[in-house]
């Protein structure tokens, strides 16, 4: 599933406001809904980032592969739940019957999968509610980049970065201010973690300065990367990959300058340009 | 962190054994130590798949960032934790002593962040003890599949994409036959949930067949790709990007082959490569 948004496509020093297609990320809740004695009983197992679209496969799938049942015939309906949400017209909840409980430790289940809600079943209609974030707004007066630094950042990033260049099988993430100087770069197979890394080395050492600083990263932009850097108030963030629907939701929400797609010549502003400097 | 695995290199039908650089991928326990009245507690918080190195950065991070803490100066010390293990000298636990217990749920921690730990904290030491996939050994007579098949392969999983083209920012997985044609793709912005979608998709519909089946990827083999494969029995997964040193250590555990770096005159062999098959 797809979407268009307005972008700002910068190509040498040339601008030209067009459209983007931009891959949709959402929260998905999945529940499982199973018989103990007479009585049904339905539990919260997992939320996922997800794109919509064969939600009924991804359930399906999550639960033999990770052997919540052990054959695709325990599995008696999957059905759609929750209310038509967003811009989408999606519904952001999904839940399989099963038919047999004799292994099932739903307290185990639970422990293992229900992972990172911090951002509750948000998605684009209620990102208000990311309660960490309420307060925040970041200042639109900074940073203020100039373009020449943004095409520069991937190989900034790259000359940064001690394994990328012999494994190619790396994520990276560079703190990088106003003149291109790198001012710290942390890696990670993970990239969630490669930032993670990045900020609590840079917060440790009082490094971070988001009044002329950006965040590069060396893959796409996803909604917990953006709400990582905002956490620190970085009111740019530059990706060599492409953003999802919800990144570039959560950083207009929030004031933040969202760059994909950085090449040597050229890269798209998904949002708050007036952060970029163009000298014409 | 990286380190060298043997490695068969295909270059058009020609064949080299060398060496190659891989990002080493190993499990990371955090825990919190915190002390309520009198009294010390420890309590696990998070297990994630992270490149060891800067581990106290990454606990610092991910504390500051899930707003554990509200300000770095709540964290006491960082203390690597467990014992040596694997190849690479290294330990798989951090605790951090925070000085602020006020807002600390750890309920709440616990439930949000104990993220899929079905693999145990294993690492390549213990990757023997994955429960599920205690009694799996993959049948290494099949797939046999040809070299110009492999070569194919990520140009048919671009054909078959409906939106990778467009956006650039999405994942995909597919099920490719020995004839090289596509049984099913599934696309996500996440790449274990469109690897999920399609062992889900096909195994509902009973298309899986692992004798004359191999699973393609548009992006990095990690850990957990694997060993999702490796639950419907499937033989040889290859990936446009590079494998991690876990994702190679299971793949050999388990007699799967895993080829890496697909291009469209060249890849790589990272184990198990008598199931591809070159015509001299």
């Amino acid at each position: 599933m797809e979407t268009k948004y307005n972008i700002t496509k910068i190509r040498g020093s040339k601008k030209e406001e067009t459209q983007d297609h931009i891959s949709v990320e959402e929260p998905l809740e999945m529940s499982l809904k199973f018989k103990r004695g007479e009585k049904w009983n339905v539990e919260n197992i997992s939320i996922t980032m997800r794109t919509p679209g064969n939600d009924e496969d991804l359930i399906t799938g999550f639960l033999y592969n990770e052997r919540i049942i052990e054959n695709i015939n325990e599995i008696e309906k999957v059905e759609k739940k929750g209310e038509i949400v967003g811009d989408y017209n999606l519904q952001n909840k999904i839940e399989a019957t099963i038919n047999n409980t004799n292994n099932l430790d739903i307290g185990k289940i639970k422990r293992n999968f229900v992972t990172n809600s911090s951002c509750g079943v948000c998605g684009k209609t209620s990102l208000d509610s990311i309660e960490v974030l309420k307060t925040k707004k970041i200042d639109l007066s900074s940073p203020k980049i100039n373009y020449n630094i943004i095409l520069k950042s991937p190989e900034s990033l790259r000359n940064n970065q001690s394994e990328f260049s012999k494994t190619g099988g790396i994520h990276a993430s560079a703190l990088i201010d106003s003149q291109s100087e790198v001012r710290a770069v942390r890696e990670d197979v993970g990239r969630h973690n490669a930032l993670d890394k990045l900020i609590g080395h840079t917060l440790k050492n009082k490094i971070i300065k988001p009044e002329n600083q950006f965040i590069a990263c060396s893959g796409r932009l996803n909604f917990e990367l953006v709400q990582k850097a905002l956490m620190v108030n970085i009111g740019l963030m530059v990706g060599v990959g492409a953003p999802t629907s919800l990144a570039i939701d959560l950083a207009k929400r929030f004031d933040m300058t969202l760059v994909g797609f950085v090449k040597s010549d050229s890269f798209n502003i998904y949002c708050n340009k007036d952060r970029i400097l163009i000298n014409n």
